[in-house]
């Protein structure tokens, strides 16, 4: 509907970024090509994966990635920056290479979703900028997707602008939530910016505006008799509120020849009132008329209501959608994994931790997902040395990265790169997909994934093994530190 | 530091705000006089009290309300709104009067914390910026205070940035988390819009970047010898990080005459870990050198780890402050409570729902704290009509507004209002104090609280109670649904 017209704020940093670029600046480590993983440790609500999302944000950030005026005069005042490196930053330009996954596709713990590539002060520099965009929005896809796969086909709108956590929450929040699979927003603003479909309801205060509930619905349908959706429990649900619906359908749609579109409840016993509901509007001649529900919603209570037999065709998810309220946050980090040394070469770098979940993926490393040629279903995904290869004509070695004795041989595969090119010497080389292309790619994508891994109660753990030479290298590198004290 | 200059966004809202308007434009409801609440419904993390926040963003949003012509544009895509109401909104001039309580004010739930009166159409349009401002910043303003009073005058502070909702929670995040008594920010982005205190820190992959750990640290030390606090866990906390930290303490700082300020710990036991690191500091000469201690800290885990012993001297809390990860959706609403009919009375209005928990305070009203004169604490709240007064030389009767045969008379106190006056007339009236001053008041207030209310575990319900004007007018309201069949 609209182009997607990002702003260029100004760059999200946190001082220990700046203060690391000033402490390298004009010194040789500055230039020197560093590589940066940004990659997740864990999976919300206990999920079988994750839906990434973030990237188009990202690319517009990155896009117009500058210190302005105020900027400067800030750091300038803090007196801990040299005039050298305002100046410096003043005039820089971004020129890392980026690869990254898509938005839309199914990831996991551990593999690379963004691989940033460049002189080590730019690469360490936007560390919180995409850690903020990336973790958020894969956040929010990810909940929305298990909300809509809950729902089973019955469209889910995004309802939760006002608990979001702020307006960008709120907006952001309903792109990512589209992705996820949501069918609409309620949102003037994302409907506006993303062109996602809007959604749009009877509020509370309208009943309560007028004299009675009859005449506020009365007053509803005869000005939008084509989107007619009546909120019935103001009062009381089923003593009140269906029949003054049924009494209006009748007096103002039905004369008009138009059929009504839907009730919405949205307290009490659901489960219940969709049930009573139901038979009252079934019995008055409108078995066609939509019930919508909603309030506090989300894939639990969805999955009970629908395992009871509540009669909902709809489903507004409002708070516990927009702030992923049973897991609200999302482990990513962005840690170095290779530096170039004075002789010009990548030495990977790792990070070791007390925390075994810590210990990161030492050098430039790329993910496949190996999918099955027949049935298209993805088996594993192999995290790799940038240089390596997979060969998808001969049988392929999967093993499991901390029991090494649990081995798998693959063949019959079609290994697909996950990371795309983004960046090229900070040059934008990506052409995104359009927002309903990457909510269809996401969904088609989903279906590559076994029902083992998508359910919501103890999925299998899908594998994400390392290629040999990867799990070597990190080995070697461990070595050192295996005699630990603590 | 900075003056806070806020931006002027486009104002967030819901089609159905939209459709409302549209809906009564142009009829006399239009422009009848409304008053509508907001006000929270719950506490989260089952605590004793909210600090309020959002009033100094809430008042920007509404010295800015205007929709420009992309807006305009985007609405009349829609094909759902009449030219002349689109004329309207090109023109629109806020012209409602607003009260609202402080920030950094203690509040319970049913309170008003903003109450706006003005035309329908207007006051309506207003909800979901409002509730979006209210709803996010009072929870972390009240989420930071939980986790600053854990922390026993220790410094708290606020490292969230990466795992907020988007760049906005960040920001915004930040400064409610001042508000609620954090120390500082790792953010510059909130140091330079707000002024808050900003802490830097080192990160991991500055002492990847170096061939040792003691060469980053040296580095380190070098570049920054006043603001020397080094990150100890990359490899191994107590066999290579501290004994590192202290020769370069000995080796670089020493010579130059400086005092280190500090070591950091972001991962492993950390209660463990800080004993160790401060025996080995006490050991080398260096009792003065703090321990920050980071990592998925809130203010269950601070309580624990102090109980335990640890020796951290302040905490940098990230991700489950700056999502509120425990109890991440704060349950605030706004609803119609009066609407002027055709005779220019104002009719109290009421939502009664099938949930109780859901049903309103009906009439125009304010909010009192009664404070006993001699101890300075606070006894209960009071809601009463906005035309009543309560008076501070005669004795008050306080009766619970459910279990009506509790009932507790009071003498010797001040009756304090906690709304103050913010546009009168669409003019903004009011000069909000400086964010310093604000946390300030915030500690302030929270002393004038019982223990009782503010402990962590099963606090005292405090007393939020009824005029009995206000109670006889709810209950004389309630009468007429009294027999549900639900």
């Amino acid at each position: 509907m609209h182009a997607a017209s990002f702003s260029a704020a100004e760059p999200l940093t946190e001082f220990s970024q700046l203060s690391m670029a000033e402490g390298i600046f004009g010194t040789p480590l500055s230039d020197r090509t560093a590589c940066f993983d940004l990659f997740f440790r864990s999976i919300p609500d206990d999920g079988g994966f994750l839906i990434s999302a973030g990237l188009a944000r990202a690319v517009d950030a990155l896009r117009n990635l500058h210190f302005d005026d105020d900027a400067l005069a800030f750091l300038r005042e803090t007196q801990t920056f040299s005039e050298d490196f305002l100046h410096y930053l003043a005039t820089m330009r971004f020129t890392c290479d980026v690869w990254a996954v898509p938005e839309g596709t199914p990831v996991f713990p551990y593999e690379p979703i963004v691989t940033v590539r460049g002189p080590l002060l730019q690469a360490q520099l936007i560390e919180t900028l995409l850690l903020v965009i990336f973790n958020h929005q894969t956040l929010i896809a990810t909940k929305a997707n298990r909300i809509v796969r809950a729902a089973e086909g019955r469209p889910v709108y995004e309802f939760g602008a006002r608990r979001a956590h702020g307006a960008d929450a709120a907006l952001w929040g309903a792109r990512a939530a589209f992705i996820g699979g949501c069918a609409g927003t309620t949102q003037t603003n994302a409907a506006k910016k993303f062109g996602i479909p809007y959604f749009t309801t009877m509020t509370h205060s309208w009943v309560q505006a007028f004299e009675s509930e009859a005449a506020a619905f009365a007053a509803y349908a005869a000005r939008c008799p084509n989107d007619c959706v009546l909120l019935v429990d103001t009062y009381s649900t089923i003593s009140s509120g269906v029949p003054n619906a049924i009494r209006v359908f009748n007096e103002v749609l039905k004369p008009m020849g138009v059929r009504p579109k839907g009730i919405r409840i949205d307290s009490g016993d659901i489960t219940y009132l969709t049930k009573k509901a139901r038979r009252l509007l079934d019995d008055a001649g409108y078995p066609d008329c939509a019930i919508t529900v909603s309030n506090s919603l989300d894939e639990a209570v969805i999955r009970e209501m629908l395992a009871q037999g509540a009669r909902a065709d709809s489903f507004g998810v409002g708070e516990r959608l927009i702030t992923a309220a049973s897991s609200p946050v999302l482990s990513g980090v962005y840690k170095l994994a290779a530096l170039e040394d004075e002789t010009g070469r990548a030495v990977p770098k790792i990070k070791i931790s007390d925390n075994t979940g810590k210990i990161t993926l030492p050098g430039v490393k790329t993910v496949w997902r190996l999918l099955d040629r027949e049935l298209g279903k993805a088996m594993a995904d192999v995290v790799t040395l940038a240089d390596e290869e997979i060969n998808e004509t001969a049988p392929y070695e999967l093993f499991d990265p901390v029991y090494t004795w649990k081995r798998k041989r693959v063949e019959h595969f079609i290994a697909r790169r996950l990371q795309q090119p983004v960046f090229v010497g900070g040059e934008c080389v990506y052409a995104s997909p359009t927002l309903p292309e990457i909510q269809r790619s996401c969904a088609a994508q989903i279906n590559t994934l076994w029902e083992e891994v998508t359910r919501f109660e103890k999925p299998h753990h899908y594998y994400v093994d390392l290629s040999k030479n990867l799990w070597d290298l990190r080995q070697s590198m461990l070595q050192p530190y295996s005699n630990t004290e603590e």
